[in-house]
């Protein structure tokens, strides 16, 4: 009996060893076939060289970024934050003898020491044992084979030196795709998608020019709270943090939360406490983010899906490194063409061509991506279930538009029947408002839009999507009032909270911050329009009667109808 | 000795043999003594007709639920929120010949591909495999005992099918019912406590004007926020989520949390943040779950209390799946009879029937309740530091309620003087206002109220608790104003919070979201009123002088004392 | 070949029982040179008499705390929360005739019948068993050596008798020094560095005469969400949770959450949601809380910093119980002395001394701390990265100043201008402006604010930091006006959410609940003063037309300019 054993052991042990073998062969020939060429990836490839040279170029702490650059000096953490337009080399340590001689063992010596946390770190991470796990040993050899050459370990040199320009760098996207350009690739193939996607977050940061107005106002530090989100985009470690740089880590729905919480986009919020979100909480631990996202067991290794597993899905089961493919609604502040409006967003994006236009949400393209929704959400539920969520989201964000519509209505009539108080000309100008139309030429503005800006110097009255958002950004002299602050919290806050509890499902966000106090808002700029009309109608029966009120010196009160706004507006 | 030690094991053997024999002939006895007639509960027993037939009849989504339901359709997804009502069996597959067959294979062979994480959810549950754990099998086992039938496995169609229309039907508490017998009679029980309660909460959702306003006004989208909680009550598995319908989960604090948080009633916010929740949050993984209330070893097994721990409880050492028997201020919202007002809170409830009367919070069952809270704070506090804290909770509902009827009174005197501006006649009818008293009759309404419904066809002027609260749920033109979204903020928002901060003992919640906002929204009623009577004061003086304000054509200024508000108010 | 193992095994032997005996001559060396007498600790030790006198004797609930101690009646559960002053002997049982026969064994009898969880908890713990862990066995051998007795449990007697008075007493920090005079020592040393502190927090709370306020008023019990965290500095249980007093748990972030969150300083929130505190959430069973801080691997056994990682570490490697010694900006309530005012906050404090003066960020003590907290964020980053953080944290605060002292200014000149609208001497008076100046004398107050109080009965318009907070925490008769709150609010909320936003890194809360809201308020201010002088010039084009506007009697308007606000302001 022990012979037969042993004979079934050799003959096992043959067919393994043959097993590898063949398929070492079939590897081989499949690498002849697809060779796999490392390069640098750049993420802002396909975009024109003007937006490369004032989004991408390096130039320290010397100007700002964008088109908008030279109405402001960048905060001093920005070079860390978008390092590769913004990072200075260290001054007080001079590197250059260690970076000549290539004396890698010198960093962690050094560095041990004074940052012991971010050495220790790295040892946790696949850089330091690049076959920690067999899962990572398998991508290690990817990499290897890729680019040609064994990994043992890679090190504070590898990443954190520019051997061209023989200084210290901190890498960026770019760099990290020296090794990792499938996922870079993937990541920078979001901007084929439109905004907002993750490589132009920078955009909605720094060309909206109440950043260069709170410049100017001396105003720019707490907009730090901006640039650590839309200025990190060029950078892997918001969600692969460092110095571990897990992938596992990434998966996980908390990676997402420092940036995607708050006003505009509560989706912590949402999908934490949506079911979703409770069951992840709850089961936390059984969840298996050691696995990429296409090899995950649906109800077995994740109960319930995670922000990555949704949003990554790309439709067809497969998953890549693009967050954006499948948005409809975007963010949710871009009015939809679908309904009728009664204010002035009937005319919305005014002939301006640097906004966007109205979304129609039943496009070919974005029914396209509603079936991948369905189809991801059949996962689970059936697919009626799931149409049938999509299409509520839907009518809840016409009917918050429709609301929105109503308010920006009453503004509207204010301004036409010349009762905004105060007037737009006896306030500060719009952010800006003094030299945007010196940058952005009318083919950008809009005829109208164009004149009003140069007219006025800037006293005009916004308020509407995108550019009245500014009443979240800035507060000058009386510009913006309360009830301008109103509508732009009701367009901005609520209706996007409302949004986004709809989106994860969580009731709580989409009725108590999403509705309901859109309703509240709606009610206050009734309530403020009718106490200005009601002031002003006193002050029309003091004139009538011979008695005008005077006002204060320098308060001058010019008519709003005597500026010439522009068919824009 | 082997012999010794041989007859001593012979003799063990056949103890244990004779005991298991016996305890199986007890059990005989018991149940014949006690036959367990498993049945259908139904949750609504012992309301009238008339109740059944408007909240619980199918009726697909043809027509709404409860009194006003020919005011309203319901959203598409209620048919899954509320199915006992709503559901629709689906129509783009036929099921029927699979039903008929009873071919319980296919409905496997199909969802796996399609939904396979509800599949693989089912596949970890006690219905996927009905002895998991010894406390799963004895659950079973009680369960066969009562049904009368052995237990292999629950599937898909043990509760998807409806064996007698043949068709696909969605699981209601009934349902589960015919094995959970137990839970769901205890659970129905909660209807013998009074509102609230989990079976009649879709009352608060329906039976409020303002839910069928927002569908006359388009709005009803954003309403699903309401019927995810208000609507979903006639199911189990808001609390044990499908598929894997656990008893463990639906016992961790979490489970409650996407419905009992946010401005009404924010639990688990309150919870969560006190020191019960955060020790909760830091031992977790050394709690039981798995055990019965009932067995749970305070202290060891659970060092702080959960909700369900000291909700459940009915005093005695006893729990049952009723988390209302204990409630004495129930959600705070309803004023109590033990202070004096000085606002129109004094009549409250104005004679209308079907809002629930002041609550005595001292009455003899108000007494017996508190008697067993002190019981489950003994656990581990001393019984004076229990109804120490008790008391001051009153207390301090007793002065929110005095602070809201301060401000009650300013607006109230400000509709006696004529000067809530826009006055009542110049805006909007309140939320149904022109059919309420159509369909509630004077004896429910009484007879001031529905007089005043009637004369001025629901334009009438309404602040105060439950009524008052439409104030956050509707937005008319001109109604509310914000002074009186500012008092429903105050009464709805800020004195419940204060009062979920007190029960749950988190000091952040008791004073910032709680106290201090009072005072605040009360200063803000106090400004906007003095506002609206300096402006009319204004007006008065012109009018004196000859000049007086003359309004846009369409918004002439009717008195609200013209209008017959009745006794009511 | 045994031989030899066994000679080395001998050798071995030998040198590990001398190092034993020499460490054990090494250690009694030391502590016949530095003798470890234990003491009570007493944390008020260094203030004066009457500040002991009115903060710390017991008073049971016969009187309040602090210099207004007269002015109001403690709540019932300020017995539990400041037992120092005002705990009362249980008087339900007697419990004297135990205590006398020192009866430890009936302690336990009947409490773990009534209070389960209690004993439960406590028999997890190492005052059950102090020899529970490695660890702990060494923390309580040195404590037997410095109370020089052995140490089998520490039951209910040790804590919970008072052995002179025979009493039972709920132990305060005092009674804990018995054992633990170290921790108590380093706790009690926060006062040496200022407030705030944690040993005079109590201040805060009742040395501000809103707290006497809410008592005249018949508001206190809302105030118990002050006192929970505000009087509960005197013991050790907020953070080592009775009855297990773990001090693992106390080193975890949560330990501080429960009262470090809110509005005025959103700890909990904004660690929680940076990075660290994300980090810190996911990892969190990788965290070592067991050992003490100064044993703590960075980077490997905490990845991220903690609450007590930071703020407990003193330079130089060490750590010791004292949160507050490298407090910068403090809470930042107090405005600074490095930029330029345009209000009233020129004056600050306006010769008040109970007030702190402003305080100079660059001063050495602040540099020296400064040195500090780069030290220890260079465990992990640049000293580049680190110091330009709190650069731009410190312009931040400059910035928030400045947007609050352009409020103020708005504010100011609507005073001066006797335009607040109600004047200050038609409303209710400042919190206790009644006898304010009876108890703090003219030298406390400063001349000009004592004659104001004194002249006007407290009849004062009140704005600015630190007394103007009171729009938070009252509000009478037209005291404060909205303007006011919405002032307040800028100061006291979003100016300190930005702060620990910016201090936590956490950039939603940098921005969203910090710099943004701030604008709005301001907006608001702004739109509010404009109205109230828009209704001024109104009312005066009237008078001027021999129409003047008459108010109701009883509201007689007096001008503000006709009260002598003194130099104060």
């Amino acid at each position: 009996m022990n012979y037969v054993k042993n004979l079934r052991f050799f003959f096992s042990a043959c067919l393994f060893t043959m097993a590898i073998l063949f398929s070492g062969v079939a590897q081989a020939h499949e690498e002849e076939k697809k060779p796999y060429v490392p390069r640098k990836v750049d993420i802002y490839e396909g975009f024109p060289d003007w937006y490369k040279s004032v989004f991408a170029d390096n130039v320290g702490l010397k100007e700002g970024s964008g088109l908008f650059k030279d109405h402001y000096k960048p905060l001093f953490m920005n070079m860390y934050m978008y390092p590769g337009r913004h990072y200075e080399p260290p001054t007080r340590m001079d590197h250059s003898l260690f970076i000549e001689k290539e004396r890698r063992d010198l960093c962690i010596r050094c560095h041990e020491e004074i940052n012991t946390g971010a050495i220790e770190d790295w040892k946790t991470s696949a850089h330091y044992n690049p076959r920690k796990t067999p899962i990572i040993a398998r991508k290690t050899k990817i990499i290897e084979d890729s680019i040609g050459k064994e990994i043992s370990v890679v090190d504070c040199f590898d990443c954190h030196v520019d051997t061209e320009k023989k200084q210290i760098r901190l890498p960026t996207a770019g760099d990290c795709s020296e090794c990792h350009a499938r996922q870079v690739t993937e990541f920078a193939s979001e901007k084929n998608h439109g905004r907002p996607n993750h490589i132009q977050t920078l955009e909605s940061n720094v060309l909206v020019p109440w950043y260069q107005e709170s410049y100017r106002r001396g105003l720019l530090a707490g907009n730090a709270g901006c640039d650590m989100c839309h200025g990190a985009t060029d950078k892997c470690d918001p969600c692969h943090t460092r110095h571990s740089f897990s992938a596992a880590e990434a998966r996980r729905p908390q990676a997402c939360m420092s940036c995607h919480m708050g006003p505009d986009h509560p989706d912590a919020e949402s999908y934490g406490e949506s079911k979703h979100g409770i069951i992840y909480e709850l089961e936390e631990e059984h969840y298996n983010f050691d696995k990429p996202l296409a090899h995950v067991m649906v109800g077995e290794e994740y109960r319930t899906p995670t922000c990555q597993f949704c949003h990554m899905y790309q439709g067809g089961g497969t998953f890549t490194h693009n967050f954006v493919s499948k948005g409809i609604w975007r963010m949710g502040t871009v009015p939809p063409s679908n309904i009728e409006y009664e204010s002035s967003l009937k005319d919305y994006p005014y002939g301006i061509k640097i906004i966007p236009p109205k979304i129609d949400i039943y496009s070919d393209e974005n029914l396209d991506k509603r079936d991948k929704w369905i189809e991801m959400c059949s996962n689970c539920h059936s697919p009626r279930f799931a149409a049938g969520w999509l299409t509520q989201m839907d009518d809840y964000m016409f009917q918050a538009n429709k609301l929105t519509d109503q308010a920006q209505k009453v503004i509207d009539d204010l301004i036409a029947d010349d009762m905004l108080y105060p007037s737009p000309a006896d306030r500060d100008i719009y952010p800006g408002g003094d030299w945007l139309a010196d940058i952005l030429p009318a083919e950008l503005l809009g005829e109208g839009v164009w004149n009003a800006f140069k007219t006025t110097g800037g006293k005009i009255p916004v308020i509407g999507p995108i550019l009245g958002v500014y009443a979240m950004f800035y507060q000058g002299d009386g510009n913006p009032t309360h009830i301008e602050t109103s509508y732009a919290k009701m367009w901005f806050w609520y209706k996007l909270q409302g949004y986004k509890g709809y989106a994860h499902v969580q009731q709580d966000v989409m009725w108590w911050w999403g509705q309901s106090p859109m309703l509240q808002e709606l009610g206050n700029v009734q309530s403020e329009a009718r106490s200005m009309r009601r002031a002003a109608a006193i002050e029309k029966a003091l004139a009538e009667s011979g008695n005008p009120v005077s006002f204060p010196a320098g308060k001058g009160k010019a008519s709003a109808k005597e500026l010439d706004y522009g068919a824009g507006r």
